[in-house]
């Protein structure tokens, strides 16, 4: 069994490393922090570098919140790259650039190591209940020596294609989430204004063509006012960016992205960042009643 | 068995009133047009104005394109309030202004007769396989009295709440189908440009967050560029502006909701208004090309 390195023991991260663990994988993570002490306490090894679980591993695998940090532990001073082995597997799990992604995979490439992008969608609850979608870029050998480790944290996994592919799958997941939370959260205020029964109405609309897991979820936590997260405004504000980078670069203008996206600034302005996705609902709202 | 009138045998009312028959209902149209022959050699009686209908029925169902049909139908020359009975239920069906039913509901109280606005979703196929979500506004007596109507033409139906609030429900529905066709038109798009394979874009997506049905049906008409209506942008763009007056009228600002109009609008302008309204990725991809 190969020996991973896994860098990134957040809220998704943590979960993900104990499936690993769990499915019988000696994994080495980085000292420094509390996650890492449960983490050893369940078996893991610990050092005290990047660089040092790179030569230790034979998979390195690293969920970060932002592509700064992925490259920070990637390229910085004692970082991956120092330590990485010939023949081994770079699988970043976090949601960053697909241009990043690009270059990280280069990188690896001139030491010998393989990379895969492999974002996942599905959330804090996917990643404990080992539900994870995947979504790969990469070669289809590298896919294939990471797919039992995939299997062990997801269930919807799928090969996209090439280096940063899987990248620019997660940014355009990451669109249509936003659009479709802006899409329940206009219907539903102005339905609440209109005196109707926003119970009822989910309940009629997920029999039809405006059914979604956002109507479903969402739907549900903005009838509950319920806007603790969740995912996070501010970091799907960072996904948006992505997806309006990406829309730059390939020169496709996202009116709709770029409208939401202005929606989720207006609730960091207010500093309402710390809030779940849901809470556009809340801005509507805002701009719909006397202050 | 209460006798039925019928008026707007259009591809939505001819399946629907055909369920009708079906379950041993007396139905009446108007004897004008070519889906009227169809229905009254199915069984059918039939009558030359509106009028003589609503004086031969208990209850009487309207499916027809916009707004002012249903008015010239109800308030017009030999309109329905002519001839209908003290006691009768007036049911419309089509998608029209929630300001609009209210005041149907009105005129009908003042003749003795009682009203219900109960648009439907589910398309062509849902009418055609009686599977119809129907949501409805009214009182509880006047739908209790349509359920058995209701149920031999649709499957997910709910009694939303008072007069008007089932056409609130539908513009609600309208204003998510609409951006959700936005959101995932604005995906596709840029991932086709970015290179990444669309169908298994789709198949991983259809797994996490982004699931809808949009994502499903459209997403696949996108993919096989299929804009052969479905749903027509012509009659979308009707209903966003139903939305969008309602917005006004209960001062909710919707930018989603009249971004997505005028993508429509722009549709509309080229001449593709009988197009699928998937065909909003058509416009996408048009911005994104070099002419």
């Amino acid at each position: 069994m190969e020996k991973i390195g896994f860098i990134g023991l957040g809220i998704m991260g943590r979960p993900m490393a104990l499936h690993l663990l769990k499915a019988g994988y000696t994994i080495s993570v980085l000292e420094k922090n509390k996650a890492s002490q449960e983490l050893v306490a369940a078996g893991a090894q610990s050092f005290a570098t990047p660089a040092a679980i790179a030569q230790n591993s034979d998979v390195v695998i690293t969920m970060l919140p932002d592509s700064p940090e992925v490259v920070t532990i990637v390229s910085g001073q004692d970082g991956l790259l120092e330590g990485i082995r010939q023949g081994a597997l770079f699988i970043d799990m976090s949601t960053i650039a697909p241009a990043t992604s690009k270059n990280i995979y280069e990188w690896m490439q001139q030491k010998g190591a393989e990379a895969l992008d492999a974002p996942v969608s599905g959330g804090q609850s996917g990643a404990e209940a080992a539900t994870l979608s995947i979504m790969a870029g990469g070669t289809e050998q590298a896919f294939q020596r990471a797919l039992p480790l995939f299997q062990a944290m997801g269930k919807n996994i799928v090969h996209i294609g090439e280096p940063g592919a899987g990248q620019m799958t997660k940014a355009c997941n990451q669109m249509i989430v936003g659009m479709t939370i802006q899409a329940v959260a206009e219907a539903f205020t102005l339905a609440q204004k209109a005196g109707v029964d926003l119970a009822k109405m989910r309940e009629v609309l997920l029999g039809g063509f405006a059914q979604s897991k956002i109507l479903d979820l969402h739907g549900k936590r903005i009838i509950e006012r319920n806007f603790s997260p969740g995912f996070k405004i501010k970091l799907h504000r960072k996904d948006m960016n992505i997806a309006l980078q990406a829309g730059r670069e390939f020169s496709v203008p996202l009116y709709g992205t770029a409208q939401v996206a202005a929606h989720m600034d207006a609730l960091l302005a207010q500093g309402k960042g710390e809030l779940d996705h849901s809470a556009i609902a809340l801005l509507i709202e805002q701009l719909s009643n006397q202050q």
